[in-house]
């Protein structure tokens, strides 16, 4: 596989597999306080965010991951009003959650470039970042989490990059801590964890971490996602009570809800876990 | 993107997408009557089957492909006896639809050496080969289906190569009729699709192909398939009489059956399909 100027190309070589986008152009590039952003104009998945050369998000695909890692955990919950967001900053997330009747989201990105690149580059993504609910902070999530008040917070979505750089603080024992003291009694986090098929080691790591954090459950579900590692990615919920394999059946159903991947059906369909990944988190 | 000895790469020019594996050893080449197969060994996938350097199986991954175009259409049909394969000649999907209660399957693969060389090289995948209900045919599938009697099977698979080459024949009108005319009264036919996010426009011209060729309903159902380009397939299933939205429930759920992807609950959740399919296929 190569890197040169008509490809973008991502190689996974602890998984022996890479991945490429044709590019048009690059629109732009920057090194910000924390990482290094690049856009690019695909020539068929739209623009594209890489961030230090690991692909974030196209403009064609996002709306299946911004979609799972927020209308599931938000059924889930009996009756969730206080969100917090770490990460996020692409604002594709805020968009979802706030299709909710939500009181507020609080999204914290430690990268205010992230989202000012957004808002350029995917303003798709980002017309709900004015909404009265919606605060954005720019500061350290971790940081964040260890200040919030204790009982505050009914969910928690964790929209980070991988367990490498900035966001390898937000994978472990003590940062699930932290989430399950801030969430209130029938609370859940979710998180994104990685392809099903590559790295169930890290998914399994997560799991357990929460479950040592005191969460009581977890689960594991699974959606397609082309521009990430082998097509497919999960986000892992965890519950702090409340228990994660039912949600708010009538409500999933209505129709107001304006989605393009998730629906009712799916979302049955991921209450349970295939039987290999069953037994890779067993 | 490169093709070198320690990579294969498969392009996909239309679509501005790349997909590579890693590879240790190239184990075997010909150039059957039909087309040049090759297996190499991968470093994290297995073995790696390829047919005019496209990418057909591996060893990791298969699983997902062959559970998904046999056990949601066999728990469709009320009562399926009589099972046709066409193409499939390495066996993975026999061996699923060998797990249940059928009569008889018949294969009809128009390239033996397929099959020769899977049973060497994913020997896991035909084990049910000797099966006494299984007959392995090696001819021209086209005509074997236009010299069938008419109302004579339950269900027919059409697990092909991709619409080009000597698959073309596969996705249109006039094999969809002689399908229609083979398949008794409440026989279902299904075929792979391509990507649901790649491959919409193949996939909604089968779809009114079938239709045409007086198919009463159609269903595309999708799954992750990490190999096959964007990482997520479908298949596309086509009723003459009997519905395809429900299924034999009590006997999806027995435990009895072995699988490692396909369940109960993601077969409810496949029976309806994404809001952007949706529009896709309208």
């Amino acid at each position: 596989m190569l890197n040169n100027k008509e490809w973008f190309t991502e190689f996974y070589p602890n998984f022996g597999t890479g991945f490429g986008l044709q590019i048009k152009s690059k629109l732009h590039e920057e090194k910000s306080p924390f990482q290094t952003i690049a856009i690019y104009e695909t020539t068929h998945f739209g623009n594209l965010m890489t961030i230090d050369s690991i692909i974030m998000l196209s403009s064609r695909d996002n709306f299946m991951y911004h979609e799972m890692m927020s209308h599931p955990i938000l059924f889930t919950h009996p009756n969730p009003k206080n969100i917090v967001i770490i990460g996020g900053g692409d604002c594709g997330t805020l968009k979802e959650v706030l299709k909710h009747p939500v009181d507020s989201v609080t999204q914290i990105d430690i990268d205010e470039r992230v989202t000012r690149l957004s808002e350029i580059y995917f303003p798709e993504l980002c017309t709900a970042n004015h909404d009265k609910r919606a605060s954005l902070l720019f500061q350290d999530g971790i940081r964040w989490m260890i200040e919030a008040p204790t009982n505050s917070v009914d969910v928690i979505i964790v929209d980070s990059t991988d367990p490498i750089g900035p966001a390898e603080g937000l994978f472990n024992q003590a940062f699930y801590s932290q989430c399950h003291r801030v969430l209130r009694d029938n609370g859940i986090l979710v998180q994104q964890s990685e392809s099903p098929i590559l790295h169930q080691a890290i998914t399994r790591d997560m799991r357990n971490a929460m479950q040592k954090a005191a969460f009581s459950e977890v689960l594991t579900i699974t959606y397609p996602q082309p521009v990430y590692p082998s097509g497919w990615h999960s986000a892992t919920l965890a519950g702090k009570k409340a228990p994660l394999k039912t949600f708010r059946r009538d409500d999933a159903l209505l129709k107001s809800l304006q989605t393009q991947y998730y629906h009712f059906d799916l979302h049955q369909g991921l209450l349970t876990e295939p039987a290999f990944l069953q037994r890779a988190f067993s």
